[in-house]
């Protein structure tokens, strides 16, 4: 591996580069880096430890997630160890006040839980068989070892204004609205992160600048040589407006359906193709088709294939053409929906929520009232349809919009 | 004890009120305290647990720092438990930074001898022998079990508005001088020691009641009923002016010769007699001498005899009007420096800067040439005086000003 490392030169660095918003620090000599991390590359004689930390609070991640990962992948391949930190520690701390939903305390099986949830999903993304390749450290592993000691130093490193200039802090405290004590922790562990595994680049979102940052200062407090950060960009969601988020639904998760996804990214709005392009696959950004709808083709399979495979990708173009046309039960890759989940008599509306079609059953009353569900390619207009039975919908093809079906099996 | 407890009634509550600042909350049923302090004192029926923290880094203390051992006493006295917090894991953590001199970090063995000699100096003024009056806990026992969980815990229970609120901190901020972030544990910790405690009530100085607050702040986030504040008045020094304190040398320290403290004492400036009467001693207000300088002896008189007892008291009585008339041979508790830690030959302004007569070989030149040192009686102009051998001063004595002489042992 030290070979392959020694072996990289300036010039072949575009993996490094694409779609990359920052690395900082950015000129040698700048701070205390005596060189750019382009000539770190160039002149080390051992794989760099490249560290991305993962929250493992949730469990579906989505393309927005993969980038950092991505780009982790690109590391790997260029000879680097993937240092692959899943923060259950401070997922298990959560918010101890209990005021945020979003900072739930989760117990330990929950992360660890969703932390396996996590690893399935990255793992057609990262390179998880070549030996010294990737490294994936729980940081419980030194942060439940600190004592009131250590915490006192690691908090003696900044200032309060330092912390306040944080993003998110800043207009909190200007608008008066509370910042609890706890919440300066979560950079300070995050830095103290990168010293436990001893990093020497971070990855993360633009988002991700200060807290990177505090672990280049804690490094250089424990007199580790400061890591460089390597920001990627937020990614924008299918709406084309807003940063992807499950909450908005403008989202493609990674372990969504082949044919879902191929649906929702044979869509991709125009102005969002190329930016797709360079951060969510590695094609040549110079020879991509001219039409945009074939690049939207293009993209929506090369993006299934990283996941699912070429196989179940052409399955997913077929399918979706089927679709398209009215052919539902043509499709053959249509996902099922297995019923003996429902109690009968059944609703239909209750049934679209069940099934992950609708995000729930008022979704679901709102759709069918909207003209957006087929049976079989059948219009629903009443939005107390009821079944029976299970035998009654076995086989059919339910459909919400023109992305979404499922086979119900009885 | 339980007997001696119940027994009281709210008529007789001048040993609670004497001198105090104030007592926090001040009204029953305001903030989430059902009973006033002397209801609550009227009405147990168990001893109450009196807090008082000791802050280990410095090892003399003085007449201002008695104030609220003192008070400590007059609940001992009244039944109660005193629980003397040595902090020793709060000194030893000191300032990670190193940019305070004042915090500097301790090691355990400092500490431990800082606290002893703490011991020492208060064991006069407080009862250690009555079974169950007297708890001494060090708080290294709680706080270095903590760990970053139950830290972020504490640090949950308040925010960045409420802890920039404290004096100190919000001149700093104002002034935008850096607070560094382990500040903010500072409060904490001494408040989770009242929680470790049970505390009833905490006593400390007018400058302690963020603290106490946060105390009860924590005691409440742990289901415990909150403890009371009792704040003591800061002490002015013998100045007269400022704030006692040993660095503006205006300070009567605990552990001085008893002829020196007299000395100090005797001139006491005549409006802060009430408030040293009141503070220092237990003697009753309405009955003092009417002569202001009669005042100035029963004080010093008092203080040195709760120090070193009533003979110690009246031996530094006559030496000091022996002193004052010029006759310090006379004088029998003169208080002796043994100049073999001295190397011969050694100039006299070294020996006035070794035997604690002047603070510094500095001073002792400055003294020299201020005409403020006698030999025996007769002044010393030479600031150059030297002398060869111990024997050369051996049973003579070495005065500065008109408070301070040593008798010199060869």
């Amino acid at each position: 591996m030290t070979a392959s490392v020694s072996s990289k030169t300036p010039q072949n660095l575009t993996w490094l580069y694409r779609g990359v918003s920052e690395i900082f620090p950015d000129q040698p000599d700048s701070d205390d880096a005596a060189l750019s991390l382009a000539q770190r590359l160039a002149q080390t004689d051992r794989p760099l430890r490249v560290k991305l930390g993962i929250d493992p609070t949730g469990s579906d991640i989505h393309l927005g997630h993969s980038i950092p990962v991505r780009k982790l992948r690109a590391f790997q391949d260029a000879g680097h160890t993937a240092v692959l930190i899943i923060g259950d520690f401070t997922a298990r701390i959560g918010d101890p006040t209990g005021k945020s939903e979003v900072r739930r305390q989760l117990t330990s099986e929950e992360v660890a839980q969703n932390a396996q949830t996590y690893l399935d999903q990255v793992r057609p993304i990262l390179d998880f068989d070549t030996p010294g390749r990737l490294e994936v450290r729980y940081n419980s592993e030194w942060l439940s070892k600190l004592d009131l000691s250590k915490i006192s130093e690691l908090l003696s490193t900044m200032t309060v204004g330092q912390m306040l200039a944080k993003e998110g802090f800043a207009e909190r405290y200007e608008k008066e609205n509370p910042i609890f004590l706890h919440e300066f922790l979560y950079p300070l562990m995050q830095g103290y992160d990168s010293v436990a595994v001893q990093a020497d680049v971070e990855l993360g979102g633009t988002d991700q600048k200060f807290n990177i940052a505090v672990g280049r200062d804690l490094q250089r407090h424990f007199g580790q040589m400061p890591q460089f950060g390597l920001l990627m960009p937020i990614l924008i969601g299918t709406d084309g407006e807003k940063k992807m988020s499950k909450s908005l639904g403008n989202y493609v998760g990674l372990s969504e359906d082949p044919l879902w996804m191929y649906q929702k990214l044979e869509k991709t709005p125009d102005h969002l193709l190329e930016q797709y392009f360079e951060l969510l696959t590695n094609l040549p950004l110079d020879g991509l088709p001219e039409q945009p709808r074939d690049r939207q083709k293009l993209l929506a399979f090369d993006i299934v294939s990283q996941y699912y495979g070429k196989d179940a990708a052409e399955l997913a173009v077929r399918d979706a053409q089927a679709i398209t046309a009215g052919n539902t039960n043509s499709a053959k890759a249509v996902p099922e929906f297995y019923l003996k989940e429902v109690n009968f008599p059944a609703k239909l509306f209750f049934i679209l929520g069940k099934s992950g079609l609708c995000s729930s059953g008022t979704e679901a009353r709102r759709q069918i009232q909207g003209g957006g569900v087929k049976l079989d390619g059948d219009r629903v207009s009443d939005v107390n349809l009821t079944f029976e039975s299970p035998s009654e919908l076995d086989g059919r093809v339910l459909q919400v919009g023109k992305n979404k079906s499922v086979r119900l099996i009885g």
